[in-house]
């Protein structure tokens, strides 16, 4: 099969290009994401018509968030879109008369880094993105693996504290309340209050008070030597890399691609995840180590995975 | 292939038994599992020749406990025995001249229910063993996975609590010490301990003392209504339960198996495991539910499955 | 001294009695509570002088949530309302012409308990306040103890989760986000959003969802029997036992009372705490236990127990 | 009163002094602690006789680890010695012909400090023991608080972590398993473990391997900058500062004494636990902070202190 077109739904703007054997992306469109779900099908369709307009085009993959069945036709839930049991795979084809595969957004992610970024020879690779929260992909026998039912690899919301944090999946202590974007804003924050002292930079960075600290801040200040800043690295790095541990203990693959937002800030970041990882991997004297990577693809990997898993068929 | 033969290496006993390709076992035998490494490996090879002296056996499966490389040949290391890259494939396969495959047990386990017990008609099972400690294993896509590097599905070692309980493997708070036989023995003590007045069965069965209650005292004194007893199940099951439930995130299997000598009280320990699972179970109106299944083949299951597995070659 | 006034600042309401020597309240009267921090002190000024009028009054004790300095003369901040560094005593004297001490009002409670309530022969007492938050307030050797600068005995805000729920006041983990009437809905919603087979009955009594529970909805479907709801107590009391138990060992009293909303239900909420205590209680079988009693003045222990530190001077 | 006898009962060593009215020590005498309970009397008599044969004495005070009853008198269970419900103060009377006060060791240590030490002049003083466990004295209102039934103050027993680490006492997650010389030497030994290329002065100072560690190690390692021994520091520091901000908020007291082995390394470790103390201190912004002192009477503050109280009588 040649070329595809692989869809990013984000929450603004929806990215769609056509993407070659290779992962290489040929052109590609934004538009903006409308909210009414009807709508959305339709600027799915466009942005799909749009970019392909002068290609030979011969599937197409949806990368979303949320709940995807295993025929990777069904949004069964969305978290930020009002897709219960959607059946998006038949919309889209109906609108554009080409196959599509729908698949989950980190999932697609993960694919795009293990085909054509970080986890290239490797056979079996965990990749974790943290983004606002912390989303995943697993890579087991160079096949992506999806649970039974099509939703596994939800890493953000096993529980690695009892009693913990509320998340907005309604349980209590998921991993990423402590892994994510969301977690390194509150960390900052937190501590920009307790001692403002050690966050003159950070504080500096925004409007002077804990509220105004934004996510960009933190690399920022962490990188003049803000301790607060550095600190709340720390702090994200200890919950990343004690739970990469976990997923050692049960998947042991041989590489983790660290993927997102937060991930940009390379070994600031990665750094600090190694040493915990290293620190909580059990029985690390007497098993060979994955190797902790940053993910290569940036933004793209959820576009360009899920272009190339509908190629697979 | 027709007949091979599966050895579990225990504690005690090394059982060896001669078994078809239905998982029938046709003969076994059971010796004492010797100190001293090298006169353990001979006992291995007497057992398989004994037991296969009257058949035509044409491979060997051993389940041991430890890490095992992915090549199935070499013990990286083993908890209770003194392997530390032991060559036990290339040593057996010297002293009975058959083709050998080496299993970590719990592994061996899960393929035997997988195959021959509970785990009939599913592609995808997460089995769980909980034994003196908790142990695992992965079937996705109607296989055994072992990880990059042969050490997956180390359930146990998963942290459930922050600088919680110290484990044996030299890091804190897991699984296992919160979910296993031991773990289940702790609670009736520690409340044996501090309200007696509600534990007079539990206690009667021992020698009145909380020291002195034993496993066994814990599901009689359950069945005659002891609170303290029962307060154990409950205990022990919201913890197997909550991590039924971060496996179901991860792995999306469509059943899970619960084996290992503390299921062996059926419903009184799987009725509560299933309601702390579904309590916890991120998504739960959104997705298929897995089921929880008790084991059926009990302390044969390692056996059978590591027979099964040199069938597979 | 004879007569003097109590008076407790509520979120919506301020009452003021004339209290007698034996804790009698002679008269009362309520006025609701403005948010502008002048009209509310002219409003306390107001309903002094409205319930003392008839009366030959000596001096007033107010009652009010949040920090009060040592003199108990300045509200150093209160979560509710915009006092920070209030110097009430002062603006209340000029405006009524008696003496006026200020106080915690979980401290004035405690006090009233103390002297006409539940603690009466005891010199030792630990009162917690069970609300919408957690209170509390020392006795220790027949005295308010208040801390150096006043803000002793916030007991809502000790830790006992590391890393847990997010509390109103910055930190995590605090005792009230746990023990408390907040708490119990919490724990009754999420139960039965999990499991609403269970919560039948604590389900009808609201709009049929998680959300339409309210807190007098638990303790109706407890009574009646529904699992949700009679589990949502015994979480509770297993927070609330287990911090006694912690108060045990710092303070040893010889009672714990227990007041608040939550403490309304009796028995129901009392017993079970009363077993995690036990259950908790470090060296229980070498030390006298502290009897946890139930508050005796209910929502008047404030009001009483601010009139009679006024008293004392 | 004139001198006065302090007795300080160790794991190995008895100690007795004749101390003035100034806290000054004239003379003392040390003998070996004897196992057996009745030797240890006699022991404990003749050091006072020993000691006192060429002073004026008065009264005599020991200090003993374990719960002493609230007339000062008898030995409710001591955790080292075979003393359970032990009338010392009438045994050692008859012996030695004077009057006797039994306390608490950590108490009779606070008590010390705040005569003779770090708490001269306040009113207010909350003193913590960081030794082999976590014991701990109240001062409240310029008297010691030993609770109503003798037995407050023990610190080290609130539950800091639900489900954490076992303690000796029987219960789960005490504070002196996290912050204590034997948890400073876990964290050592984890983490050189773990990470060893980071503990190379650290491992070089013992024999090499993580057991070699012992306590004395970490701190020489700490001064030459080995990152493990520095973090193991920060750990114990994280701990014992968040636990002091949970005595402010119970407590409120002007001042905090930190005593015992762990803190003669002075700034090293009281550094880390101010600022710890600070990052958890509820309502920081609003309200004094207690100063966190290092204590000044090292090892004699017992014997002092069991001196002093029994001069007060």
């Amino acid at each position: 099969m040649g070329l595809t077109i692989g869809v990013d739904i984000g929450g603004t703007k929806i990215a769609a290009g056509v993407v070659d054997e290779e992962g290489s992306i040929l052109e590609t469109c934004k538009v903006p994401t409308p909210q009414a779900t009807d709508e959305l099908t339709e600027a799915i369709a466009d942005a799909v018509r749009t970019v392909g307009a002068d290609h030979h085009v011969e599937a197409v993959g949806i990368g979303a968030a949320g709940y995807v069945d295993e025929k990777r036709a069904t949004v069964l839930f969305a978290p930020n879109i009002d897709w219960r049991h959607e059946p998006l795979k038949d919309k889209v084809e109906q609108r554009v008369g080409l196959p599509v595969v729908v698949e989950n957004d980190a999932n697609a992610a993960a694919w795009g880094e293990y085909r054509f970024g970080a986890g290239q020879g490797h056979s079996d690779v965990i990749c974790i993105t943290l983004g606002t929260g912390l989303g995943g992909g697993i890579i087991i026998g160079n096949k992506l693996r999806r649970g039974r039912f099509g939703v596994a690899a939800e890493f953000g919301h096993i529980r690695v504290v009892p009693d913990g944090l509320l998340c907005g999946c309604g349980s209590q202590g998921c991993w990423e309340q402590y892994a994510s974007g969301r977690a390194l804003l509150r960390y900052a924050r937190q501590r920009a209050f307790a001692t403002p002292e050690n966050a003159t930079v950070l504080l500096s960075l925004g409007d002077g008070t804990p509220e105004g600290i934004e996510g960009r801040h933190i690399s920022q200040a962490a990188r003049q030597g803000d301790p607060v800043a550095i600190d709340s690295f720390r702090e994200l790095a200890r919950w990343a890399g004690a739970g990469l541990a976990d997923l050692a203990s049960l998947f042991d693959p041989s590489a983790f691609i660290v993927g997102g937002g937060v991930s940009d800030e390379g070994e600031l970041v990665l750094d600090p995840i190694r040493k915990s990882f290293r620190r909580w991997l059990v029985g690390n004297q007497y098993r060979p180590h994955a190797q902790v990577l940053a993910a290569q693809l940036g933004g793209k990997a959820g576009l360009v995975g899920a272009a190339d898993l509908a190629r697979q068929g």
